[in-house]
């Protein structure tokens, strides 16, 4: 299976560790075979999207896709939520299926909860603007809650200036965001971006918390199973 | 550049995590390009040099060399030691560098103590039996230390049975080998194994340290010295 990575570049690394360390393995040869391409180069997404800069990433992925198809991965997948805004070219351009973490997650999500009404979505701007979270929430009947402006503007800063920059995040002013859409309703609160994933892996925020629904964790686990192979207990 | 990995699964996540840690990078874009082959299945290598299989991981490797050759990479690193005893083989089949873990990780520990005589070297016992470091630190005229007959199924525990199973390591032990190798005149000890680099890094073994030097974080750093990047201060 083929990784379309390197957006970002952490999100990509984590994506594999998580993928090896879910996977039920006794031995080197009980894991997947996988390429990753940490295509760090990649135009910003959010950028893009919103209207911030006209250099579009979604034919470089496109292309990327093309070449793990080549190299022979025999599925896809695109750890970043961002990035989906993109998805219907970048699948457009394979032969091969792309596995789609947002749809993926929200199922993950509806089945946390038995009658889900409101989900919460932690996003970059780039992925609530182009209402991502929205659609494959709202084809299944789901609404979807965002943090307001001032609150939006804190995980921006958690995402860009803090886990892209390397550095540590506020774990506190991230608890407060949840808080705050759980407030609204929110009956389960999506990491609908891998940087946040990272945030929530290094405090080891999801065990303790059902409610909390990890995008990135939830593609590991869909990989592993779609690669024919058996998630750890 | 292009990751000839799988040997095993984890550590080549975490090698992926410490050259993406370890890149002075503030936004996506800063970071290194790569492409990495997460190969599982390739046959033990430790089995094959010790002669309890007759399945040679060598080809494999390879021919994984060049498939990322021909997907673009212009230098490769084998995040494995006991992998480079199979160095000539794969070198021979591409025609861009490889980059030794091994001689660099022995240079790396010349540059930690001013006049290195004696190098304790933790390995698996393959790359012991195949003489990797020996014949290295040799060259430059340093002679190796080698855990006991005891304490090396130590080590084999720790690789085989803990890391590439899965489960917690015994620091402890690990603690109690190194201690046994400074003892018998050890003025640096590598971690010549990729998965002692990930106990390393899950116990923060190194920064306290620098008579310990890890094989994986010094190929990190040299990964990305020559793909033209800073390593982070």
């Amino acid at each position: 299976m083929g990784v379309v990575g390197g957006v970002g570049p952490q999100a990509t690394a984590y994506f594999l560790d998580m993928v090896v360390r879910l996977t039920h393995a006794e031995r080197d040869q009980d894991h997947l075979d996988m390429v990753v391409l940490n295509h760090a180069r990649i135009p910003d997404r959010t950028a893009f999207i919103l209207g911030a800069s006209t250099e579009n990433p979604g034919p470089v992925m496109a292309q990327d896709a093309r070449r793990l198809e080549r190299f022979g991965a025999d599925f896809l997948v695109l750890p970043c939520n961002t990035a989906h805004h993109f998805t219907d070219e970048i699948a457009a351009a394979v032969d091969v299926p792309l596995v789609n973490i947002v749809e993926e997650t929200v199922a993950e999500a509806r089945r946390r909860v038995g009658d889900l009404r409101t989900l919460g979505v932690l996003a970059t701007t780039g992925t609530a603007r182009a209402e991502v979270y929205q659609r494959a929430a709202g084809a299944v009947g789901v609404d979807c809650v965002l943090p307001d402006e001032v609150d939006q503007a804190e995980v921006m800063r958690i995402i860009y200036e803090q886990v892209k920059a390397g550095l540590p995040a506020d774990v506190a002013a991230f608890r407060g965001v949840v808080d705050r859409l759980r407030e609204r309703g929110a009956q389960v609160v999506v990491l609908g971006c891998t940087e946040l994933s990272v945030v929530a892996a290094d405090h080891d925020l999801l065990a303790a918390d059902r409610t909390l629904v990890d995008s990135l964790d939830v593609l590991a686990r869909r990989t592993i199973e779609r690669a024919g192979h058996r998630v750890r207990d």
